[in-house]
């Protein structure tokens, strides 16, 4: 089930929006073109103001129903609504968007216009997703494949065609199969020299850095994950990405414990127990313009502890956020720059396929 | 200059949209609570149909236009639109619409909603493009940096704040600075060896291609490019990926010939001139669901020359689509298998950041 939306826009010579008659020119030109292809077109209302110029509703049969705006800055939009039942096509091919477009551009000898694909809503599958400067994505996903809520978060995985499947938690997208480049940059692949360390994992549920550490050789990672139905899920359904080191919780080269992390590094810290890596990979960064609120105390938190069981000469890797999302990245650095011993960072970047943008990533040192 | 469109939409109990007085009740509920952030709000006008269930339109001052649908089938669609003067703030911001989602959502009892970032219309500059499968991808692009028409096509240069600089030709993305990926996975770096061999490049304006070769330390590689001006542009605005290399026109280890590159086939099979390689980085494969047309006559042609250039062991290789576009690269693929001396082909995949999809390349032997 789903209603379908097509807008269209054009850019008008201001003299043809400037004045009602004016405007009442384009949009009989407008209906006159519409009704080719919509041959039951009714004008069922329209309003004029010199200030926010005309407005009119047609429909065909109630069915199709087609709003207009005529700026009087020398901009028409035109919306199409209906409902489209499901596995029915759709009553405007992108053949026919495309030649109204060409048709409309041409009648209103306008030099811009555009279209949009159409935008299906109401449908059970969320294809629409927002990066992390409100940028609209529309992803490939077709399928369903998995959804839980366990006591910490919603979980989905979600199908996508190129992307494979997905890990969302609480409907932010996390990763995905395509994404061994967020790994590799989280743990600076070929930079980092993992063998022999002793590693501390926060969070990481999904397993794809356990197992991509693993393949360096590392003296004995341990992991600190909360949420056991994370775990279990991408055990199942992202293999590709974590092998399957969330088949056990224990090996001679790791250990998975699920429980609160800054619990156990609080204990880390009572017995003096030391990393020379420990990778934050938890919570993202929150959307705010100013470091408040539980998730920022979280972050907080979550750095002092980091610190207090790391060598001196060994390193917190973390996750940061778009990177066009100064703001938060700024605030970020803020309540690095406020720890105690002092300490320095470096970033990397990397475009992240299912994040369909581009990723920050902090390594973080005492300075 | 911009019109902003918000689009909303609600998912209710059929008990909530099946008949005309129940529609009703919700659109009470509706204006009840639009009426909270738009005081002046008027209802305009109203239809109801018992197929096509109910429409409203609302205003505030004719200024901001709010259309509604409520869907006999479970569905509310709400649109929001009004004008945006450049460099005014939104009248609705983020946070707003997330709490007018959020209370709606409750106050229809609607177990699952959706609203859409602000659609901006109208913009000099286009930041919605459409995937290979036709889906809405919007862009972070910030300045158009070039512009020009040449004999052959429309030539722009627009950056994007995560993805550098991009080259559009006719309106449809082709390279940007972020995708090195798209080169090496053309070339399949890493597995062919280039060392001492003799290529023929059709096309490759942006000079990406012939930058990375020239890395391999190959004894000639000869690149038949049409558009000069395409060339100049790159040479200008993507250095990043194409280094000096479109700086001359020739050097001990290549030559650029500017013209029609079927011509220069025509020549070299005179001649009896073979390369171990020859890359098509031409046009795409249209989006078509025959394999009819100018551009798939020119992809004929331009297989039929290519392999008559080719030394026996030699290989054929090139870009196809985005890998969701299964019935246009299955018309390429049966075109390549109606060439004779017959060929034979493996693919290999790459996500291309700023295609913001999966794209399939094409290494072509003979059988």
């Amino acid at each position: 089930m789903a209603a379908q939306t097509i807008l269209f826009d054009f850019t008008l010579d201001k003299d043809k929006t400037a004045d009602e008659e004016a405007r009442l020119q384009v949009a009989k030109i407008l209906r006159n073109e519409l009704e080719q292809l919509f041959p039951q077109l009714e004008l069922a209302y329209s309003m004029e103001s010199p200030e926010n110029g005309y407005f009119a509703v047609l429909h065909e049969n109630k069915d199709t129903v087609i709003t207009c705006r005529i700026f009087q800055h020398g901009l028409l939009t035109l919306n199409v609504e209906y409902f489209l039942p499901d596995g029915k096509e759709p009553i405007i091919s992108f053949d026919t968007m495309r030649t109204m477009e060409l048709i409309l551009r041409q009648k209103f000898d306008s030099d811009r216009s555009k279209y949009l694909p159409p935008i299906k809503r109401g449908g059970y599958i969320d294809i629409y997703m927002t990066s992390s400067d409100e940028r609209i994505i529309e992803y490939d996903i077709d399928k369903v494949v998995f959804e839980a809520r366990s006591p910490f978060q919603k979980i989905q995985i979600m199908h996508s065609k190129t992307l494979g499947n997905m890990l969302l938690l609480d409907e932010l997208q996390n990763i995905a199969e395509s994404d061994l480049i967020y790994t590799e940059t989280l743990m600076c692949r070929g930079v980092e020299n993992y063998e022999g360390k002793e590693i501390c994992i926060l969070g990481g549920g999904d397993g794809a850095l356990l197992y991509e550490l693993l393949k360096e050789n590392p003296k004995h990672v341990v992991m600190l994950e909360i949420d056991e139905l994370v775990m279990q899920t991408c055990n199942k359904y992202l293999n590709v990405i974590c092998g399957d080191v969330l088949e056990k919780r224990k090996s001679d080269q790791y250990e998975i414990i699920v429980g609160d992390c800054v619990e156990y590094l609080k204990k880390f810290i009572a017995e003096g127990r030391k990393f020379d890596y420990v990778f934050g990979d938890l919570t993202d960064i929150p959307i705010t313009d100013a470091p408040e609120g539980e998730t920022w105390d979280f972050i907080r938190t979550i750095f002092e502890h980091s610190f207090k069981v790391l060598k001196p000469d060994g390193k917190y890797l973390t996750h940061g956020n778009g990177s066009t999302c100064k703001v938060q990245l700024r605030l970020f650095e803020e309540q690095l720059n406020l720890l105690r011993p002092k300490v320095k960072f470096t970033t990397t970047k990397a475009f992240v396929p299912s994040f369909m943008e581009e990723w920050l990533f902090y390594q973080v040192t005492f300075a």
